[in-house]
């Protein structure tokens, strides 16, 4: 596989995309049209970001449940905006143990229905709340354009859903959890994200308000990756999810659902990989460390596995994820490539001169060429990785940050932010109007992607309308 | 909820179980027939399950993947004794985004198929294997009679799958994930099983071998709690998995299959249970200790409550699963109810006169009364309780062996193995005809659990045709 080379992202980005997921092992095409396979490779990066967020939602109180994949048709009906957002998507059990079903069944486009309709048995009184919970499943649009990790039938994700007495509560969750997933991206991730509010068109169908956190792509696009819905009691309406309150009325609850997916394993390529293939954050990467013997003779590769051998066992004592490249038959020079393109942190080379210093060769994957390179001694190394680790996931944050920076705009005319979009954000002021959301969107394939909760710089006059404008938007092409 | 009592398991022993199933808020039922919802207290349970099985996959070189809940309808068919196992139980989808499908998807009963298809592309030459996955997700199976936990439409399970180039190796995998789940079993779960060998009416579709782990539940009944299959060349056959060898032969994988599911919780429930709930075996409990203040006058609270929460804390940091029950208006004698029922192996009491001698009352689950109480100093409670679970998990596994010691009979004829099934396990000998394990099923509605790796004792003549056996089996009603 390492013999083909990627196609640069300059040449074709998303081609660089396609190929690179599939030649790092990460994922491949299920037999099912637009399914995927998620490899080790990718899912124990999956589950790396899994435990990253579920001590996050532990630690505010929220509780792992598992609601059922198969929802009665009819449930999805039920909310009238969540009807028309995901009547077109659902695939549909219509034949169960040989026989045709009285009612169809849909395997879960996301769990609100089944969820407020179990919520209306448990829920009683102001003492069951607030109720906290979260799910790790997969959930199956019908999308009709597909791409690995970013767009699947069935993708994996984690839904949260929270039921609470008072509007004020069930806003402060929705706005925690925002702020989990932006804490989780920036520094686990090494993200800058942009956390904001969505238009009225481009939120969740069923919310009265989704906030979502943006990032930008290596080629200016931007992507949602994680979004935190405000949804009123439409949910708890539909569902008659009501509760006593301490005066004895009965009052609907308000509810809140959030959402992290697979699509975030294409952000993490999309914003830190290279044309040599992926650079994985240090703080989510499956392998921190790999360490790569090399030698001629029987001779050396004796003394230099036997102290290969034994750096990574006290780089395991140390709690770094590492792996020692025992394969016989490639040469080192082409393990090198190989897990440069698997986007390894940090990689080790150990030969017999190192090991006759009793010293290695480190070497960062973020850096190319001898700039990345420092030679240190073999008894320091667990501490000189985990500083070199350090540094590396701050310097993918910092790259990132950089990047979207200098590829985001001021745009004060459509003819502005047309060019902006081209490869980067526009910033925009915005009147609110969905008629000049539209008209912005025709005009420049650009989609309003949130209005960022900080507010740089001073709104001004709507860029479609002229009228005043209370905020700036964030506009871009997406993902 | 605690207030209505459960019945007693002389009483009846399947309404103790659905009862408790519901009070203990494990699981409910979900609106789908025979789908249910599992809630935070059983979920907790299952990640600590997931866990100590997971770490132990890890140790033994397994990987985690994902392959897709949706398997094209023609994948099942091609190995024959697998369509006929699994046919009958398929959740079909037959339409997706509004269209009718050309060809019908299945939602997975198990992945043996699409797994078979994708390492028909991934495995090439004798360097790409042994291949060693396993993947935590649900299946469906259209079961007719369900009950929570043991038998539902959707469960919960991990699903080990691995290809190997030698049929030695392959044998070798089958036994070793059976040694993995009898050590979780007797180890984490304090649950004696016998590990053995199925019949082959009793086997996995597309099995030529397939083992299993059978505990006795509390009413003497058996329950497979984890099964292991080598599937010899038969999906590789179907599927085409195929690989070079070093001498440049293609040659066809040996594979194998394993899994245990949310079964396991029944069996938890069923072996460990009491006539006033659950009692969790302290290594997977969701709740190790609980600790209930005592007080009656305001200022008793506030000594009490400080106390009770420096030593929570306390126990977190010695790495206890601890919780403090701060609820107002129940009494502590409510509390010690509803914490029994919910199998919390040790309960602290903590009241004023404890606080004022530095010390607190120690109560074990599994032993009722004074019997099962002890007081200790503050100071040494977080070494005190580590001891005091370790015993708790040792005096269950060794309740629970007891158990099944005393109500296991051997058994020379029919008449003595339907008396001895009654309310427990028939140690049989059988010669191993599928014609004598139809006519024992049919006069003793006992079905053959496994032939057990560690024969006791010594085989004679077949309890059904009298002819020489082999070998003795264990015969059991199960669930």
């Amino acid at each position: 596989m390492a013999e083909e080379k990627l196609p640069t992202r300059a040449e074709d980005f998303s081609e660089w995309y396609n190929q690179l997921v599939l030649k790092a092992q990460l994922a491949d095409y299920a037999p099912v049209r637009g399914c995927m396979v998620v490899r080790p490779y990718g899912w124990a990066l999956w589950e790396n970001i899994t435990a990253a967020l579920d001590r996050r939602f532990k630690a505010t109180g929220h509780q792992n449940v598992a609601f059922p994949m198969l929802i009665p048709r009819s449930f999805i009906d039920k909310e009238k905006h969540h009807v028309e957002g995901f009547s077109p998507e659902l695939a549909v059990v219509t034949i169960g143990g040989g026989e045709e079903l009285a009612e169809p069944l849909v395997i879960r486009p996301t769990s609100e229905t089944i969820i407020g309709h179990m919520w209306s048995k448990w829920i009683q009184s102001y003492r069951d709340l607030p109720v906290l919970m979260n799910q790790w499943n997969s959930v199956v649009r019908w999308e009709l354009r597909t791409k690995l990790f970013l767009r699947t039938l069935e993708f994996y994700w984690q839904e949260g859903h929270t039921a609470h007495a008072t509007r004020e509560e069930a806003e402060f969750e929705t706005r925690q959890m925002l702020d989990i997933y932006t804490d989780f991206a920036v520094s686990d991730a090494a993200i800058p994200v942009i956390p904001g509010k969505k238009s009225d068109a481009e939120k969740f169908a069923g919310a009265d308000t989704t906030f979502s956190i943006e990032a930008m792509m290596g080629d200016g696009k931007a992507l949602q990756a994680g979004t935190s819905h405000f949804l009123g009691q439409n949910f708890a309406q539909a569902f008659e999810v009501r509760y006593l309150d301490q005066n004895g009325q009965l009052q609907h609850c308000w509810t809140t659902s959030w959402g992290l997916s697979t699509r975030f394993i294409g952000a993490i390529i999309m914003v830190h990989g290279d044309d040599q293939g992926l650079i994985m954050p240090p703080k989510l990467a499956p392998i921190q460390v790999v360490i790569v013997p090399i030698y001629k003779t029987d001779e050396e590769k004796s003394s230099v596995l036997d102290a290969a051998r034994k750096l990574n066992a006290e780089l395991v004592k140390a709690g770094i994820r590492v792996k020692l490249d025992e394969r016989e038959g490639q040469s080192a020079g082409w393990k090198f490539n190989d897990w440069e393109m698997r986007g390894v942190p940090v990689r080790v080379e150990l030969g017999p001169k190192d090991v006759a210093k009793q010293a290695a060769v480190l070497a960062r994957r973020d850096k190319p060429g001898r700039e990345g390179k420092v030679s240190a001694p073999l008894a320091d190394l667990p501490v000189t990785t985990e500083k070199l680790l350090a540094e590396v996931q701050q310097a993918l944050h910092d790259k990132a940050l950089n990047f979207r920076k200098s590829n985001t705009h001021d745009t004060k005319n459509i003819e502005e932010l047309k060019r902006a979009v081209e490869n980067g954000f526009a910033l925009a002021s915005w009147c609110g109007s969905a008629d000049c959301e539209a008209k912005i969107k025709e005009e420049t394939r650009a989609t309003m992607r949130c209005i960022p909760l900080e507010q740089e710089g001073q709104a001004g006059e709507c860029i479609a309308c002229g009228k005043p404008a209370p905020e700036r938007a964030v506009f871009a092409r997406a993902y």
